[in-house]
Order: structure tokens, then C-alpha cells, then sequence
């Protein structure tokens, strides 16, 4: 690939400066430890500055008009740690903003490859004078606490006066975002300076929040080139510490300032100040000694074998080709290996929802890098298992058996604030699980079944088996619970939710089986087991034998119908315009539920009745969700709308790049893109692995020539490679002896390094005109 | 009767010091528009001060952890207006408390005939000084802007020195009320001073809210009956009117103070705060000039008028008599017949439910006014009239039809901050529309009809008629909604609801019909009546036919049991033990429902329905609410379980005098009070009046000997008179041409003045052993 290829490059140039927040979002730097949204270096303007660490937050208080019981009294948000990526420019006194002045050319752009943002802007200020600013950031995919910035400037026509500010600051002022309930708790000064040092250029800042118990400490270490008569200094206060650099340029001359920052935090009561500022000191300081270039190396090499298993060619479609890597890259950035640490619905890239972690995760995120990067999985899992106590307490608070899980939090306490579209969407638990269920069938990973898995399986089988009850029916019945679906509320019998539970169950006894020591441990007998099967068994699949197509929840298709015609284009989102008095009880369908049931459990539904449950749905969905898109996507293509399917596929890869949502400035929506890859990998390579079976029902759209994907399974490479004629499959690094079972279309599959294998693609199904959608 | 006779007389002691806060919600005074609590003279101890003016409040702000659309913003809240019933003493230099010191008698005592609170103390200081102290407080029933304390101290053994400080307090500190959802919101020092002035002894002050914009003014007259040489000073602030007076007693001396009070308030773009000082110096003059002893004759002459109706004679059980008639005399305080004011749940007695109207004004208070006191009903229901802007609004914003009343209110627009168990329980529009009917039936007052009622009637049928659907089973279906049992939320065709949207739909239908320029005012044409008879004919009614019995809401005889064996005596009220997670999926119900539908709609269910439905509901209510024992207490009488029923009586009449749900502090549950009226007469008289047919099947528990109540029907007081043995039924007032069609036990009885009737009461059938209940 060429330097110019555009495929590997997002860009944006100052005819985007309106949609700062936007893009900062877009071009947010991670590692799944410390995030960096992508600001401009100077800070201003700016949509919403944020640095952000993997589980630090602030607590706040939740206050309720009218209080229940077991409503959550306080919640957790995410906040920026100090800045250190703000390098501030003054041209003959007059401050570098792109407000004010001209712009000559301006651009950032993230590559996608090299896992950098790059910032190139040449700007006349408001008196005349003309520079070039270039900088790259980078944060380090191998180093986990390190982030840095190479900046320069230089004049370009006349000498001029220069003033460079390094700052690093803590408590920088975040906007108000308003009333939209899926924006963040803004908490204005949380931190408060512990302890500051500098050495030389170099400075560091230890600051603790006010009442989650936190500390951070952020060390910068500088590279300095410059005229010789340039003059540097530094300044240290509560919340700032300031490189400045003062001197004259004349065109040819420029001065560069790399910086070297490194993140920690940790409990207050663990580690001292003064100890978690040397840890920072250090590792700043060993990245200098490095240097810049060999961050770039590293992170690149990281990058390339990232990529060797989580690239897709998607030839035919550049935008959407482009898409999917933007996608892929911000989950690669979004997960670390080590550290039990789990992924936010908005990774690091912004605070919305709080920075809280949803089932946007194991829902939609884990299934992806599962496939791509199983170790990320394991790590967000063992996250899981390591909040099992919380989630027992809270089974206990709200009397019922086993553990339930947050709908939302940071710190592994339920923070919904809203509880029939938070702690009654059980479902989380049951995703969790299935999170578990596929990392297990898809990496054979026993021992962390033993060590993890089988708990978190056990305790949310018990939730389930306490939860429901056998009826005259003879059925088991989950009644009063949230779907998918935010606009139906504590419902019966949801299939999603019925389906799960009942993989759930049945995977915690099988658990139990595999894993004895676990079992006895946790005093799971032979009676338990069984009533976990005997209840997955009996559980209630509502179906509407008069209209032919299942109840997203009992009773749901004899709702009275959402008016559509009545529905202009601006009452969307529909959160927005109606009450839940009205969503609740209409068939009106936020995002995909019955629809993802099917994604899921694939097993549970014949051809037919897929194809009549999706045209059903689809014409409810309204898709005010960004969950939605992908899993419609998926099933149109099983059920042969491949042109439907394609448009879905569109929608979820371009969720942030254009903003769709118009809540990209908040943090990108990790689940969307997760979605891009799934409809890659799910819909026009028809991948499923119910049961740890994989197979695949490859079906290409007419618009894209040619697919090609890969996916990890038990430690093997698998690549596929999809046209119109033919589906090839291969492992490339595999050894003489590895071999793959696998279905295609039916046809069961012996893999082996040795021998690629290739079968024609069937002729799609004809499956008449798409059903409609309402918008 | 006699001074001694106790039936007439609440009275506690220095041995109910304890209750403080409940025993001055017991002897709150109040006149409909003006209501102190029976707090002491002196101000302190106190359980909570309270001085309420009819619709007087301030806003404040609900936040919500998550907001949602359509979520009220701002909530009225009461607040206390300035406090004009203190009268603090010093003896010796030691403030009269009696926390200190030494009590040697002391009580306070209701007169429910007189209308007054007296009080007598002998206290010994902690100095060793004793005095008595005496006060008879009253709020004039005629004269609503006025009350007065007549206050006066002697010592007992040994000469004193006094202090003696008449004040009028505003922003009295209110104690915070902890968390309990049922509480109020309090708001520090709401009150911001005007004006204030003094004359003589006499003064005024005027203060107006930060945010409600209105206004208030208290005056305060007084008569002084001292020694010679008693100094009398006074002193004003913004916030207080002091009178102060200075001497000695010696034994057979007192010092005796009478205070004239009155209130006005008014927004403050009409009367200016010079004007309303006028007015309310005016009126506390007046008064003075009348002097204490014709406020009491005019008190007592005003009862006694009220009483001949009111009254119910319960021989039998003097505990219960007693109840009764508290209960009815603090209805007849709450009301107020001019000026559309309502009846807050909590009348003038507190500010539980932030002093807010709710459903039980229409489906409980206004039920028994209609008959004792129609004109205060009317009132009420013109409030409900002058409100329908705010509830078209209402509706509107929730994309509805017609109008929507709030769940809570003060000022007319919604308050509920919690819309499952508030905006979801549209019922309260047709417990408004029912108690149009009714009022119209009982009174005939077509007048009303034609100026507010039909209105009411035809925007609450438009709700209905826009909100419900026709199925495929061509049945009308509400869905989505909250009926009055708070244990279960958002349930489809809730009997109750649909039922009495039925009766709504139906008489709206009939009021065109009626009221012909009304409808043409209102746009309603022919076929619009139609479409309401067509809906109300096919309102779906779900029936379980294998248990035989009504579902309360469609599928709810489904749900999962609840386990009242593991629910022990601490975890009631279960909504502070129980996630309503639990508690709205399961069978549990918090208060009567479908046996209120019973109640309101006994033309829609037989016999054996409602005995066996009775049972049914029986074993699953826990009465967590104090809404439910009169409705249960009914229906136990209807279907013949008159033990039961008379637990129940003792159970409503019972709850705030003997505090049943600790939470009378915060006020009088006037709904619970005017259950005891209903039970007399609806239960053991066996009175319905559905369709404007008066019937009576009355039935006596064996524990009552004697039961004589009264109701006024179309401008007639009837008499009605039940032993074991026989009804009897008089018009003692009428007119030689009057006469009343009633039925009694199915007969059809004719009744004129010149001739009661006696009829045999019928033995009771054989219901068998009553129905358990949970607790």
C-alpha cells in the first residue's frame, strides 16, 4: 500500500472545524489504558478536551424526585485525567487559533497503519505572520502509560517572534452538555492536587479525585530542538506544569518539542504519591531515551500484526473499505491484554453515558475481538469475573438469587439511574455469559473457564432459575424484564431475553460438568444442574400463530401499531419527541431485539421463520438505536436482502465517521463499529459458531467485488476470501498438522494449512422485495 | 350530649408527647383555606410546624438521573405560610418547654362540635415555678381568612415573673423528612419579605415566594387582659412580629391574650403588597371588634349546620364512634364551598405528598362531600374545571387527545416525577369524570353540568377514546397504563381503568347530548359520540375464566405468586423492601384495585363474581396503601364477610389516629378518612347510586347495634337508621310534596316526609370463613 492510499487514512481539513467535537472523537488516540481524544494541539477551539484512563472516575450523587427502593444513590463518571498533550503557540504575541487569522491549509489525519495522528497547518495571524505547525501524537499500543507528541513550527515567509507552551493541566474546564439523557454528569475541578515536581524541562503532577478514592500521577519528559537563543522555562502550580520556550525563528529555522508523557493511577490507599510519580517519572523518561522514532517503530510493529488478523479487504467500496478499518482500529485501541480491564460503550474516546460500560460490550464489541484479538476478550471477561461480588451484592439488594450485573457503571455498582430501561434489562447478564460461551468455543481456553468463566456462567444461572417460574403451562417465564428493545419496557417472556437466559443455563451446567472444583466450591449440586436444564428447556418462545411470527415479548404484535404517517422526520429520535407512555405500549421498535435473538441464536428459528420475523420487524424498527443497524444488516443478508443488508452495513460503519447520530462528539459508538466487522464477518460471510460449530453462509452484495477476513479460531489464522463465484478458505500460518472443521453452506469442511479450499458461492435465495422500514 | 361525652373529643396528654408530629396532624384546624397544625403554643417541642393557605406554594426543580421526555421540570411544593399561632412564654426567665422542667398535667383536646383545639398545662419550672397555661385555638369555618388562639397564663402557687411573646414567624425551619419517596420536598426559607408594619400592638406582614410569584399577608390583632403594670412592647423584622409583655403574676393574676389572625395571598402581578396588608388589617379587626366568644358561637353554629348531615351514630363501639366522627370532621374542615378550591390529599393538615392534589380528592373525599356536603364538592370539582387548560396542555405535550390531568398537583400542571407510578395513572381522569357524575346525580345540578362539568367529561373522554385501540377480538383495549394498585405498573386493560373509562366515555356521551351548546362549543359532533358509546360498548374486560375470576389487569392472575411465606412482618410496606422489579411482575397487590372497580362500577360484575373475585383479591393485598382498607371493607360487606369488614372499618378509621402507617406526621390521609364514612354507608348501609339510581343494601356487623348516617339527594337530607333488626329511611326536612325514590335491598321504595319507612334487614347469606389475608 502506498503512502497515498486513502483506505488506510481518515482526514480532515479546516471545512471540518465545525464539527470539532465530532472529530476529536474520530481521531481519539488509545490503547485501552490511556485515551486521547483528538484535539488540536493548541487546545482551542476545541469541542470537548478529554484524557481519559481506563477506570478513573468521579463518584456523584443521584438524586431522585420520587426514590424506590434499590434506586442507586450514587453513579460513577468518567473524568479526564490531566492534559498532556496541549502545546500552546503564540506568533508574535498573537495566539495560534485557528478562529481568528487565516488558514492557508490545514489538516489532521489518522493513519491507520503507523497508529498516529498527524497535523499539518500553515496560518497567518491576524497581524501577518505566517507559520507552519506539524505534530504527531501517538499513544503506545505496547507501552500501556505512554503517550506522545512530536510538535513543531516554523515560520514561513518572515522571522518572527515565537512563544511554546508544553502545558500539562489538570482540571481543564469541560462544556455542559445539556439535558440528552445519554450525555455525561459534568463534575467541574474533581481533582485535586496532591504533589508537582519538575526536573529540568521535564515536570510532574499527582492529583487524587474527592471521593472514588483515586489517584493520578502524569510525568512529561521533553526533547527540545531549537536556535541556540531560544530561551526555556518552566512553571509548576496546583494544576499546570509549563515548558515555555521563547525565542526568535527565521524561515529554515523551526524549533521541535517532543514530548514524552506516561500515565498511572491507583487507589489512594495504595500507592503513596511520591511513589506513583516516580513510576511516571521513569517510564517518561525511559521513552525519551528511546525516542520518538522508536515509539513510531514499535507501535507500528504492533499495529502490522494487529492488523494480519483483524484487516478487511473490501474491494469495490473505497468509502466503505476505509470505514472498516476505522472501525477495526478504534476496537484494536479500544481493549488491553493485561490488567482485567473491560471496555467502555465509548472506549476512551469521549465521555458519553459517563464513560460507563453497557452490554454494548459483551454484545457487541467482544464478539468482534474474540475473533480478532481473543486475549482482548479474555481481559474485558476477567473484568466481569473480578465485579462478581458486587454483582452478588446486588442480586441481594434487589432479592434476588445468584448475581446481576450493572446495566451501567465504571466501577462495577449499578449506576442506572433509570430503572425500567436499566436494572429490568437483565439481559446483561445473559450476554455476559454468552460472551463467555463464544470466548470458550472460540479459543478452547479451559483454563480460563476454570478460573473465571464458570463462576460468572454459574452465578448468572442462578439469577435466571430464581428470576423465573414455571406457569400451569408447564413453561418457564421470565416476566417484567427489558429487552433489547428501549422502546418496550418490563415485558414477559422477551425471546431475546429467554433465548439467553436459556443459553445461559445450559451453559452453566455444562460448566458445572467441565469444571467440578468450580462446582463444589460454589456448592452447585446434581439437582441444581438439572433444574437449570429443566428450566432452559420449558423456556417460554412466545409465537403469534395468527400473524405467523414470533412476539418480540407476549403479546407484543396485538400492541396497537406506532402511526408512522404521523411521524414526521423530525420527531426522530423518537426518545425525543414522545413519552415512554406512548413508546412502551405501541409496536415500535428501537433497535433490533427479536431480530438480534436470531443473530444470536440461530438455532432457535427455521429459515422460514427468519425470513418472516425480519420483514415483521423491520418494519417496526425505527433504528434510533446505533445497535440496530448491524444485527438488521446480519439477517437481511440471511434472509436474502443482500441490497438492504449492504445500506445496514453502510449505516453502522458510518455511525461516527458521518456522524450519523449526531452524538459522535460524546465518544465514538464502539458497538456500531464493532457492527461493521460483524456484518463483514456474520452477514456476508454468514459466520456462526452456535454451539462452537463454525460455519459459514457466505453471501456477497453485488456492490462489493470482493471480501476478504479473518478470524482467529482455537489459536488458528482462518482467512476467507469472498467474490460472486467463490469462497476461499485458508490458513496461512498454520503448521503441517493444524486443521479447522468448518461448514460452508452446509458442506462440512476439513481445513488444513496445506490445502486452501474453495467452493462456489449458491445463488442467493430470492427473497422478493425488501420489506419496508419506517424511515 | 353532655361536656363528658367523649365521642366527640380527641385528647392527648403529656403521655403522647412522644407523637408530637402526629398528634398536631390529629388536631390540625383548618377551614379550607386556612390550616395550622395543632402544634403548641409555644412553638417548641415541635414535630413540625405548619401554617397552609389553600393552592399557597413555591416550585422547585426535579432532576433526574435520566431524563426523559415529557418528564415534569418543576414540582409545586407547599410551604408554610407566616406561622401566627405562637405564643411563647418565659417564666422566670426560663422559656416555657416542656422537654424541661416538670409536667404535672397537661392535655390537648379536639372539640369536633365546638371546631376548636383546647389546651391546658401545669408545668413547674426547671426553677421551680409553676404555672397553667390555657388556649383555645380555632380557624373560623365561616370566616375564611381568619383564626385565633385565645392564650392565657396564671401561676399556681407563687408569684412570677413572665415574659409572655405573641409572634408571627415566617420561614419557620422545617425539619428535613429523610428520603422516604412519600415525603416532602423542603425548601429553606422560601418566603422573602415585602413589608411589614405594626399599629398599637397589632402588625402585618407581607412576604412573597422566589418562584410561584405569590404573595402573602398575615395580620395579627390581639386583646390584652393584664395586670396594671404589665409592659407590652412590640418589635418587627422582615421575617417577625413580636409582641412582647413584661410582668409579674401573682396567684389569682393572669395574663391573657387574644390573637386575631388572617390570611390572604394572591399572585403577585394582582394585588400589590400594600393592598393585601389592607385587606388581611382589616379582617383581623374585624374580628377583634366581634371579639373570640362570637367566632366560637359562629364555630359551633357552622358545625352544628354541618353536623345534622354529617353526623353518623355508631352505637356499639365507642372507639369507633369516635373515629367516625373525627374522620368526618376533618373532612368537612378541608373543603371550602367558594373560590373552585380543592382538597389536597393530605388536606391543610401537612405537607406529606409536597401538599399535592392527587386522585384521592375525587376518588375518595368528593365521594362523601357529594352527600354531606355537596357544595364543597362542587368546588372542587370547579377547580378540576379551571385546571382543563393545563391538561390540555398536558396532553398535548404527551402526544395525546383531549385531556390529561395531572397525577399530582398544586398549581394544575404535572408533578410526578416518576411516571410509571404518576403520568402512567391516566385513571385519574376518570375518577374526575365519576366524580362529575356522581355529583350531577346526587344533586341534579345541571347548572354545573352545563358551565364546567361536561367539559370535563367530553376532554377526559377524548383522552380515552384517542388513547385506546380496537383489536382484531373487536374490543376496545387501554394499554400501557397504571391502575391504582402502585404494585403493578404499565399493564394492558386494567380493570378499573377501562371500566371507569367506560363510564367516562358514556356520561361525556350523554353530557352533548345534554348540554347540546357545550358540544357545539367544543366541537363534538354526532359521530364523535358515537365513537364513544362504540368504545365504551367494547372496553375489553379480561376475565380468567379457568380461575373464574377478573384479571386486575390482563394476564395478572398469570404472574408468579409472591412468597408471603418468606415475607416477614419488617418488610412491609414492601415498596421500601422490595424493587418494584419484583413487586409489579408478580401477584401482590398494594391496595384495592379490581375491588374498587367493584365498588365504583357494581352494575358490571354479579353476584358470584364479586364473591369470588373479593377472595381472590384478598389473599394478594397487603394494604400498603391507606387507599385500600375502605374499598376492601365494602366489598367484604357487599359479599357478606361483615367481620371482616368491620376489621377493615377500624383498619381506615383507625389509621391516622392510631397512626396505622407512621406516617401521619406528615399529615392526615383524608382518603382514609373518608373511607370511614364510606364503609358506614356504602359498606353497612350497602349505598350505590350507579347510573343516578339511589340503593340501599345495608348489612350490620354484630359488633355495631346501632348505625344512623345521613346524605343529602337532590337537596334532601335523608335519614337513614339500621339495627339488626330493620332499615329505616326518613326525610326529616322535606316538604310536604317531597319525596325520594330509593331502593332498598331490591324493593323500590317511595319515601315522603309525612311517612318513613321502615323495612327488615335481610338475614345475611352464608359467605363462609372470610378470605385470608397476607398480613
Amino acid at each position: 500500500m502506498s503512502h497515498g492510499d486513502d483506505s488506510w487514512r481518515i482526514r480532515r481539513t479546516d471545512a471540518d472545524l465545525e464539527r470539532l467535537g465530532e472529530t476529536e472523537s474520530v481521531f481519539a488516540l488509545a490503547n485501552g489504558w490511556v485515551g486521547w481524544r483528538g484535539t488540536l494541539d493548541e487546545g482551542a477551539p476545541c469541542g470537548m478536551p478529554g484524557t481519559y484512563l481506563n477506570g478513573f472516575h468521579e463518584q456523584h450523587d443521584l438524586t431522585y424526585p420520587e426514590s424506590g427502593y434499590a434506586f442507586p444513590e450514587r453513579s460513577d463518571t468518567v473524568i479526564s485525567a490531566p492534559n498532556a498533550s496541549l502545546v500552546r503557540l503564540w506568533v508574535d504575541d498573537e495566539r495560534l487559533d485557528l478562529e481568528t487569522g487565516t488558514i492557508r491549509r490545514h489538516h489532521q489525519e489518522l493513519d491507520l497503519r503507523a497508529g498516529v495522528l498527524r497535523r499539518e497547518t500553515e496560518w497567518v495571524s491576524p497581524g501577518g505572520r505566517a507559520v507552519r505547525v506539524r505534530s504527531t501524537r501517538l499513544v503506545s499500543l505496547p507501552r500501556h502509560r505512554v503517550a506522545a507528541v512530536d510538535w513543531e513550527v516554523e515560520p514561513l515567509e518572515q522571522p518572527v517572534r515565537v512563544r511554546v507552551c508544553a502545558d500539562l493541566l489538570a482540571n481543564e474546564r469541560v462544556p455542559e452538555r445539556g439535558d440528552d439523557p445519554r450525555a455525561a454528569s459534568v463534575i467541574h475541578d474533581p481533582l485535586t492536587a496532591e504533589t508537582g515536581s519538575h526536573d529540568g524541562l521535564d515536570g510532574v503532577l499527582v492529583h487524587r479525585t474527592g471521593r472514588s478514592g483515586q489517584r493520578v500521577a502524569v510525568a512529561v519528559a521533553h526533547r527540545i530542538e531549537a536556535p541556540d537563543d531560544t530561551a526555556a522555562d518552566t512553571e509548576l502550580t496546583g494544576d499546570r506544569f509549563r515548558l515555555a520556550l521563547t525565542g526568535s525563528l527565521r524561515p529554515g529555522e523551526r524549533i521541535r518539542v517532543t514530548r514524552f508523557a506516561a500515565y498511572e493511577c491507583a487507589d489512594v490507599d495504595g500507592t503513596p504519591p511520591g511513589e506513583l510519580a516516580d513510576v511516571v517519572v521513569a517510564e517518561a523518561d525511559a521513552a525519551r531515551t528511546d525516542g520518538f522514532d522508536a515509539l513510531l517503530d514499535a507501535q507500528r510493529a504492533t499495529l502490522d500484526a494487529a492488523w494480519a488478523t483483524a484487516d478487511v479487504e473490501l474491494t469495490g467500496d473505497p468509502q466503505l473499505q476505509r470505514a472498516v478499518r476505522f472501525s477495526v482500529f478504534h476496537l484494536l485501541q479500544a481493549g488491553r491484554a493485561d490488567g482485567d480491564r473491560t471496555i467502555p460503550a465509548k472506549g476512551l474516546t469521549g465521555n458519553g453515558y459517563d464513560g460507563h460500560v453497557l452490554w454494548d460490550t459483551e454484545g457487541y464489541v467482544l464478539p468482534v475481538l474474540t475473533y480478532l484479538a481473543p486475549e482482548l476478550a479474555r481481559s474485558a471477561l476477567r473484568w466481569r469475573h473480578a465485579h462478581l461480588p458486587e454483582a452478588r451484592d446486588r442480586a441481594a439488594e434487589l432479592r434476588l438469587t445468584g448475581a446481576t450485573y450493572p446495566w451501567r457503571t465504571l466501577s462495577g455498582r449499578e449506576c442506572s439511574g433509570y430503572w425500567p430501561a436499566g436494572s429490568a434489562g437483565l439481559h446483561v447478564n445473559a450476554d455476559i455469559a454468552d460472551a463467555v460461551l463464544r470466548y470458550v468455543a472460540a479459543t478452547g481456553d479451559t483454563g480460563f473457564l476454570a478460573e473465571s468463566g464458570a463462576e460468572v456462567l454459574i452465578e448468572t444461572a442462578r439469577l435466571w432459575h430464581g428470576y423465573g417460574h414455571f406457569d400451569d403451562d408447564g413453561l418457564f417465564h421470565l416476566t417484567g424484564v427489558t429487552g433489547p428493545d428501549e422502546y418496550s419496557a418490563l415485558a414477559d417472556d422477551n425471546v431475546f431475553t429467554n433465548l439467553m437466559a436459556r443459553r445461559n443455563l445450559r451453559g452453566a451446567a455444562d460448566a458445572a460438568q467441565r469444571c467440578p472444583e468450580v462446582a463444589e466450591r460454589l456448592g452447585v449440586d446434581a439437582a441444581e444442574v438439572s433444574g437449570w436444564r429443566a428450566a432452559a428447556d420449558a423456556v417460554a418462545v412466545p409465537y403469534d400463530g395468527k400473524r405467523g411470527v414470533h412476539e418480540q415479548s407476549a403479546g407484543f404484535t396485538a400492541q396497537p401499531e406506532w402511526d408512522f404517517d404521523a411521524t414526521g422526520a423530525d420527531d426522530y429520535p423518537l426518545l425525543l419527541h414522545f413519552p415512554y407512555l406512548e413508546l412502551y405500549r405501541k409496536q415500535v421498535v428501537k433497535q433490533a431485539d427479536l431480530v438480534l435473538a436470531m443473530l444470536r441464536c440461530p438455532g432457535e428459528f427455521t429459515a422460514e421463520e427468519k425470513t418472516r420475523n425480519f420483514a415483521y420487524y423491520e418494519a417496526r424498527t425505527v433504528r434510533d438505536s446505533s445497535l440496530s443497524a448491524s444485527a438488521q444488516a446480519i439477517l437481511a443478508a440471511e434472509v436474502g436482502h443482500l441490497d438492504l443488508a449492504y445500506d445496514l452495513f453502510a449505516e453502522t460503519a458510518l455511525q461516527d465517521l458521518d456522524d450519523l447520530g449526531d452524538k459522535t462528539a460524546d465518544g465514538l459508538h464502539l458497538a456500531s463499529l464493532a457492527g461493521a466487522w460483524l456484518v463483514v464477518a456474520q452477514g456476508f460471510g454468514g459466520l456462526r459458531d452456535d454451539r462452537g460449530v463454525l460455519s459459514f453462509d457466505p453471501r456477497l452484495p453485488g456492490k462489493i467485488d470482493r471480501l476478504v477476513f479473518h478470524l482467529r479460531w482455537h489459536g488458528h489464522r482462518l482467512r476467507v476470501t469472498l467474490t460472486s463465484r467463490e469462497a476461499r478458505y485458508e490458513l496461512p500460518d498454520a503448521g503441517p498438522d493444524d486443521a479447522v472443521e468448518l461448514w460452508h453452506h452446509g458442506e462440512r469442511l476439513h481445513l488444513t494449512a496445506a490445502a486452501p479450499l474453495t467452493r462456489p458461492m449458491p445463488p442467493v435465495p430470492d427473497a422478493g422485495p425488501p420489506p419496508s422500514a419506517p424511515r
